[in-house]
């Protein structure tokens, strides 16, 4: 199958020169796309000129036409500047095999080039309107051009090299089974190990490649130095085993068996700290670790997930085809393999992602309290209301699911009626409101969810409170109470946001705290779209939002939900307390929006009370700037 | 000065044989209170019953009047079991110097020496009695009996030395300048030292002893070498320098200054890993780091701080006669300093008395928005309503301390008004959340409070709230509110006890999860009832109560102020809310309450949710010991 590879990228970033090279690499006939412009066209930029997409449409119709040729026969590299999703849409349109290679740079470095570049009818001034064109490829491997051209052309290679390799998987429990075969049915070559363990563990791998048909030809080890050798020269190894200990255990047998250059993914929900520290061992030995949080359950792994990664961005950029691949599409094709950033910054917006999937979960399990104590409804009525709202803008696929749950019924009787009401937590949960704390930032949303599991499972303490205090059976609630449906609706959607509004604050925090410049929210959400179990109407919302902003609370939606929902919440707090239906994440958002409404906190008096016992020191009102104020406290 | 050595303990416990060779060793009489029994003593004891008050009166006269014959002349050793406090008074009355021994060991160990015993009219069955006459000596040294009798004497010969040694203070800040005049004050010879910076911290040491009188005679340094050779063989020093690295840096440097057998106690609010990972490194040379949770403020310090203490038990006793003499003593005359655990569980256990802390002044906080906001009261009315509940269970310190401030004008105005609301925090809170978030624990008191800290510093939302939700200035309420004095005092008395609650709950499931088998609650709030910033008539109860149960809600007092206030609590709740006063920890309080109450919490949907998204697995309900299940989730 013959391949063209194009080379893409704003005037000045180098295409033909790195083209010609490869060309030369690969024998493969070289076009350089500049050279098929009609002359109307030439004439229009030599006069700085910007060209339109009329300009452009017969000019780009010519250089398919030239790739349409080659690709019949060995295949070509074509330099081809291709700025719009539309314009590479056209080039590639019945080829075979079409491969992009997106060129980067600053635009300082590109200035600096084009001044020194003769005999080019392109003059400098136009860059600044490529730029403003440019529609950044998701698809494309990304080249940083800031490299050397051996290390150009060797990153490359790699890439390519990819598609050739046998991908090694790790870790066959129920997620490492899915990826895996996700991955298969995407065409991709595996090894997949699994370790062994008399009696609990046996050839799990094998097992894997006897069930799952697709899996029959990925060759299958239980000893890792085998596994290892059947990679060959090109080591890319995705790891799917339980974070801490078993991750950091493998890594270290890992090691001595891989090469440099060698690149493992952590597929696992690690925490971000711990990625680092392995990062930093790896790379002694020329490895990479790219950190790659995985949302989306076992479903998710099969048929898509949501991936945030980060490490390493080359290593990223050689893999990256892989992840791309086996990733959920968003609405807007997108995929949902999202760059991060550096460290394990990739780890850890996994991680907040998972605090506000805590919270989400919490306000679905409150909204049923309020709907099943407070208006006296039963499962099934309240798996009707959930499917209506999933048609509106509450959309979300926790709220899906959840309205299959209450729809579903065993023996006779509703699910939810029979399972124990204790709840487990993993790490995830409990590191955000850690780092929280620790940043500096109000968690409440996520750490009273957080707490509400600990708590249903401190069984001493709610017989204490049950003998002493008094019991509140469900459905005890006789005389009405004075909440809507349209109430709780409305309340539902604000605390939706407040929730939201929390986790990206400590995202924000967390890129500036340790230095991570690419994390962008725009991206984040924009992988956040399908694939996770957070994916929603309202993060399409977001996502559309944060192209703009940075701030959740500036998106029209949200400030227009917030503004005309916050009496509704005030109104349904007050009544819920009085009836004793418990709504500790609803009231704890009331809570934290009344403090910031407040002109003057109470917070004065505790700075009072620090520098009466302990001299810390206050500062006079609007004169936050001023230094700290001791007053000699004498009584 | 003649000083009379008592070797206390029960029988068995080895005061003869060590008695003899402490004498011998100081070339002083011995004396054995065994020896001076009457005959009808000796053959009731023979005969297996046990001594009562009346018999041993005369008994421990005769002794008493041996030591005192012995102290007028070169002094004397006198083994003497001396059980009970009263036996003791007795025992020291007129004497210029008593200095006590008290020898200990596990019941087994005596048991078998006892049996082994000849020739003494003691039977072993008359060990149970002396354990339960028993009062463990709060002032004595504590002798671990399973030493070798070298490591005995070693030991005894330390304890002694430290009364004699130059005691080492670093860092002049507040802090360690009160702890210094402290000593002082208690006749302790110092060294003090403070770093050398030019232009900020110049000749700091020296600077104190010209400006305190009783700091005249300590020996002033800016150079560490000259400081630590001033302290001869025994090197025994305080630190109260900034947690973190500046205490991290200055052990560092300390470390080849110092020789096996050195003492270091670390007063700063230190992180507990951190005191754990310079425990380790000291050790490696025989050097003793004591971690100290330090709390009082400046004023307690220099009066009397309360002191969390742990790490090595041995070295806490060689330097427990210089803490405790500098301790607060509560209202039973116990020191504050107390012995927590090994490891860093001191200043564990003082983080979470600042998480309690936290709890408690945002309560305070809160009760003042209620009664200014919701009452209507300006601040002199507040402080006068502070100052009369602290003539009722509601005293406290802080209350106290709250009284003062809401009393103090600055410039005609009530200083609270024109002090900057934004408040600030230090490590102690953060890392109590963080901690009990790791492990396991409910944590929403302190997190809360902590939260509170942090929004207040928010003014980018709190603009953004006050702009798009609206803007609430205090008074502005103008319609009166369902709320009365007595309602408000009801549930502050019920939120402080649901506060330390959890406080409590916390360091019980650090001393489990770390093992620290010795942390005690009853110690603990013993050491808290003076001294501390927490101080309560609260504490004195919950010290009480602690003697007989671990468990906070099963003392009688918060019983019933959980079962009686509950229903206020709901109603003011329910109240404040309508009249938007926030009242973030009450609120909070009330949710946790109300779910405990819940017979059947909706965190049962939540592990459906687990389960359908993650396969994580349910519970049957009322099978908690059962596997987990998976349910096979179609749609």
């Amino acid at each position: 199958m013959a391949t063209i590879y194009f080379l893409m990228g704003v005037a000045g970033v180098g295409k033909t020169t790195i083209g010609k090279i490869w060309a030369k690499q690969l024998n493969l006939p070289f076009i350089d796309a500049d050279d098929l412009h009609s002359d109307s066209n030439i004439e229009k930029m030599k006069r700085g000129i910007a060209l339109s997409d009329e300009d452009r449409w017969p000019w780009l119709t010519k250089v398919h036409s030239a790739a349409v040729a080659e690709g019949s026969t060995k295949g070509a590299v074509i330099a081809c500047s291709a700025l719009k999703a539309k314009y590479r849409a056209l080039l590639v349109g019945g080829l075979p095999e079409a491969y992009w290679f997106f060129l980067d740079a600053n635009k300082e470095t590109i200035q600096d080039r084009l001044k020194t570049r003769q005999h080019h009818y392109m003059p400098a001034s136009l860059l600044e309107s490529q730029l403003a064109t440019l529609e950044i490829p998701e698809e494309a491997i990304h080249i940083d051009t800031s490299l050397s051209l051996d290390e150009i052309i060797l990153f490359m290679q790699q890439s390519v090299a990819l598609r050739n390799a046998r991908i090694g998987v790790i870790g066959l429990g129920i997620m490492g089974t899915a990826i895996s075969r996700n991955m298969a049915e995407k065409g991709w070559q595996l090894s997949i190990y699994n370790r062994e363990v008399p009696d609990k563990e046996e050839s799990v791998a094998k097992h894997a490649t006897e069930v799952y048909p697709i899996l029959s030809t990925a060759l299958a080890f239980n000893e890792l130095t085998a596994f290892v050798k059947s990679l060959g020269k090109k080591q890319y190894i995705f790891m799917m085993l339980p974070a801490g200990e078993a991750t950091t255990m493998l890594i270290k047998a890992l090691m001595p068996l891989l090469s440099a250059g060698a690149i493992i993914i952590d597929g696992a929900n690690a925490f971000y700290k711990d990625t680092e520290m392995l990062q930093k061992q790896l790379a002694i030995k020329g490895i990479h670790l790219l950190g790659c949080g995985v949302s989306g359950g076992e479903k998710g792994a099969l048929k898509g997930p949501a991936m945030m990664v980060s490490g390493n961005k080359q290593a990223f950029e050689v893999v990256a085809p892989l992840l791309k691949c086996i990733a959920a599409r968003n609405g807007s094709g997108n995929s949902c393999c999202k760059y991060i950033g550096s460290e394990g910054s990739g780890h850890y917006v996994k991680m907040v992602h998972n605090a506000i999937e805590y919270g989400e979960m919490q306000l679905v399990a409150e909204i049923y309290s309020l709907l099943s104590i407070g208006l006296a409804l039963d499962d099934a009525s309240i798996a009707t209301i959930f499917k209506q709202w999933n048609e509106t803008d509450l959309e979300s696929y926790l709220l899906q699911i959840s309205g299959d749950i209450l729809a579903t019924k065993h023996n006779g009787a509703p699910i939810v009626s029979l399972i124990s009401d204790k709840a487990y937590a993993k790490g995830t949960g409990s590191w955000a409101t850690q780092e929280a704390a620790k940043l500096g930032v109000p968690s409440g949303m996520f750490t009273v969810a957080l707490n509400t599991r600990f708590l249903s499972g401190n069984l001493a303490v709610r017989e204490w409170v049950q003998q002493y205090i008094g019991v509140i059976n469900k459905n005890m609630n006789t005389s009405p109470i004075d909440i809507s449906l349209e109430l709780i609706e409305e309340v539902y959607k604000l605390v939706r946001i407040w929730n939201h509004q929390q986790g990206f604050a400590l995202i924000m925090a967390a890129a500036k705290e340790y230095g991570w410049p690419t994390v962008s929210l725009a991206t984040i959400t924009d992988g956040w779209r399908a694939g996770c179990i957070i994916r929603s109407t309202l993060m399409d919302i977001l996502a559309a939002g944060f192209t703009t902003t940075d701030n959740l609370l500036e998106i029209d939606y949200c400030k227009r939900v917030m503004k005309n929902n916050y009496s509704s919440l005030v109104k349904l707090a007050a009544n819920s307390m009085e009836a004793e239906i418990p709504i500790p994440i609803i009231s704890e958002a009331l809570q934290s929006i009344l403090q910031y409404k407040q002109k003057v906190l109470a917070t004065s008096l505790i700075q009072a009370q620090r520098d009466y016992f302990g001299a810390h020191g206050f500062k006079w009102k609007n004169k936050d700037t001023d230094n700290f104020q001791h007053h000699n406290w004498e009584f």
